[in-house]
């Protein structure tokens, strides 16, 4: 049994995997992703288990799904063998990677560090080598994030070329399957199998780096990552908020509280569940939005689109830090908490916004924890972007 | 009691409701669409009630739903009342709008008709009178088919701007919540409650029609399709299928019999459900889809989808027929329905293969069956196209 730094026991796998199973599963088919294993987060259904949402109470109120999510099946299709379900923010209204009743997965490349969410246990698993990759939903982060945090590779696809079919319903217009992988080449076998339709051939022969979005993070992580985005061609610089990122915030929070509440203000209503107390008062507020703010926030975010698409053609791709430094320590306070989002929900919400895709690429330090550095692409260069990770990844290997 | 042509008795609800009840729902809030009433496919999830997809063993392998769809919850808040869920063929495979165990929704319209499906009593309930707009799903036609059969306006969004969370997977790459009304008023107000992310605001103002496939409509029904697809200002001319329409028959076969099987095969291998004895064979057909195949088709897809954006850009609407007629005939005999498909599909697939959305209209004749006239936009022209069928059904009346 290892230990943690804390002197606690560290669980074999790490706390990233539900208990209610067996929802392990074999390959139904061969193909591109026979002899890889994977695993899915808590969140997405899987034909003959119960789907538990981070959520004691979620669980209770959900039978077995009859069907598999069509990215769990094309998964397996294609040869993938599901080992289990993973650990999630209650709910997946979190970025941090705790859960008050189900306690927080261990991030194996920093122990005493948060491991990020919502999809924690599907970085956890990813990251301490028990799967080679993992399903997660990133919403606001919440694949992103965690793949900084745990130092692997994220990616969040263009709006609409998953489908979400047999995913729980959050804010639909933000909500997208993401996955995590050690290897950007496993990362892009995986985006072959699950990208619908066909995307936008271009190869990404450009990068530019946000001004602004480096001059969020943690000054010693903005010297680094700078550094490697400059390693990596992108010289140029534009800016992204252009002094407007609290409206950005409150962009966000108002767009994903009004449909959080649409979606499962109900199920709350009928079931009362009980929510841990971080979690708790981020519904209270999301049932407090008015029509007013999000009729103005539509419009906002529909010029954020718009400048968003031009700032970032076809074969370019725009290098923005995943997350404003390292992970944070397991003992972060509310206020610092609170901090973290200011600044995270705006630089996660660059894809976000107008639904773009981004890859998240760690940078790893030697005796330090992760960073973690992303390009996001124009809408439907999903593959280009999953090349480009590839061949950055070899230039540096 | 109302009789139909051959003599038996109309029910009161014309067999566009599901029995297997209360899924009724009061607003949720006010706005656009206060004082409207829908329905919604037994497709999609009501939490709640029971989806029973039209097999009564899906049925029986489903728990009541948790939760809503996003798109129901989002049509509640917005101030409509959900009457209830309707009848649609088994488990969506097929156009016709016959259902062997739960019977034939009668087409208002044209009673000794098919009402096409599989969004049959969505169809029908709003071709009735009986509530003012209803959900359906459209995959290969299922919403636009019996919009054109029952003479009312439909629409097939843009992939991936309607949530598909809480819809019964099936073929995923094809896969759309589409919506069904008598008026395009009400049409256009329900969009704008559903379309996620903003849509490109150009409008929509030159119009050509696809000459061949206007070819494949019935000869009667050709020139008064194209004679009002000229009043519309559709002179110009291009060809779609350019002679490849067997091709382009076979890619939708094969790519969607590939994914439905990957999505249901393992539900009807554990389930062993009793199928209607039109609806088995379909899916033992998608059963023997192999892989050599489904790769080919895919390329297929991916030129047709190159070629159609190319042909349909932004501020341009492709006019082509909805369906190749009138309603088919209730007794039509297998082989005229195999034929039926042979070109219906294809002309669905204009907008499927590529995802682009379409609305289908109308076109009412005295003392005949209605026929359908429709528009193909480009990606997310969605709310431009709505506004154009408004416009254009101003100038008629």
């Amino acid at each position: 049994m290892r230990t943690s730094v804390d002197g606690s026991e560290i669980s074999a796998d790490f706390g990233a995997f539900v208990d209610q199973s067996p929802c392990a599963r074999d390959p139904t088919g061969r193909g591109a992703l026979s002899g890889l294993t994977f695993a899915v987060k808590d969140f997405i259904d899987v034909a003959g288990c119960r789907t538990g949402g981070g959520s004691p109470d979620w669980l209770a109120s959900h039978a077995a799904a009859a069907v598999s999510a069509p990215a769990v099946e094309a998964l397996l299709g294609a040869g993938a063998q599901l080992i289990g379900k993973t650990n999630m923010d209650e709910l997946a209204f979190s970025l941090e990677g705790a859960n008050a009743h189900y306690g927080t997965p261990v991030n194996p490349a920093c122990p005493d560090r948060l491991p990020g969410g919502s999809s924690s246990g599907s970085a956890v698993a990813v990251a301490a080598g028990l799967v080679d990759f993992a399903l997660g939903t990133d919403t606001g982060g919440s694949v992103r994030t965690p793949a900084s945090f745990t130092g692997i590779f994220g990616f969040r696809p263009t709006h609409g070329r998953v489908s979400t079919v047999g995913v729980a319903p959050f804010a639909p217009s933000y909500d997208t399957i993401g996955w995590l992988a050690r290897d950007p080449g496993c990362l892009s076998r995986v985006g072959r199998v699950l990208l619908l339709g066909s995307g936008d051939a271009a190869p990404i022969n450009r990068l530019v780096q946000a001004r602004d979005a480096f001059a969020f993070a943690d000054p010693a992580a903005a010297t680094v990552l700078r550094a490697r985005a400059r390693a990596w061609g992108a010289v140029d610089e534009v800016t992204v908020f252009d002094g407007a990122e609290a409206e950005w915030f409150e962009c966000y929070r108002v767009l994903q509280g009004a449909e959080i509440w649409r979606c499962l203000g109900p199920w709350i209503t009928a079931n009362r569940p009980r929510f841990g107390e971080e979690i708790a008062p981020r519904f209270a507020d999301a049932a407090t939005i008015g029509e007013p703010d999000v009729t103005r926030y539509r419009a906002f975010r529909q010029n954020i689109a718009a400048r968003l698409r031009a700032m970032i053609p076809p074969g370019t791709g725009l290098v923005i830090p995943t997350t404003l430094g390292a992970a944070l320590p397991l003992k972060t306070s509310p206020e610092a908490i609170g901090s973290f989002y200011k600044s995270a929900l705006p630089l996660n919400a660059i894809a976000g916004h107008p639904g773009l895709p981004q890859v998240a690429i760690p940078i790893l330090q030697q005796n330090a924890c992760p960073l973690g550095l992303s390009i996001v692409g124009a809408a439907s260069s999903d593959e280009a972007l999953l090349d480009l990770a590839i061949s950055l990844h070899k230039s540096e290997t």
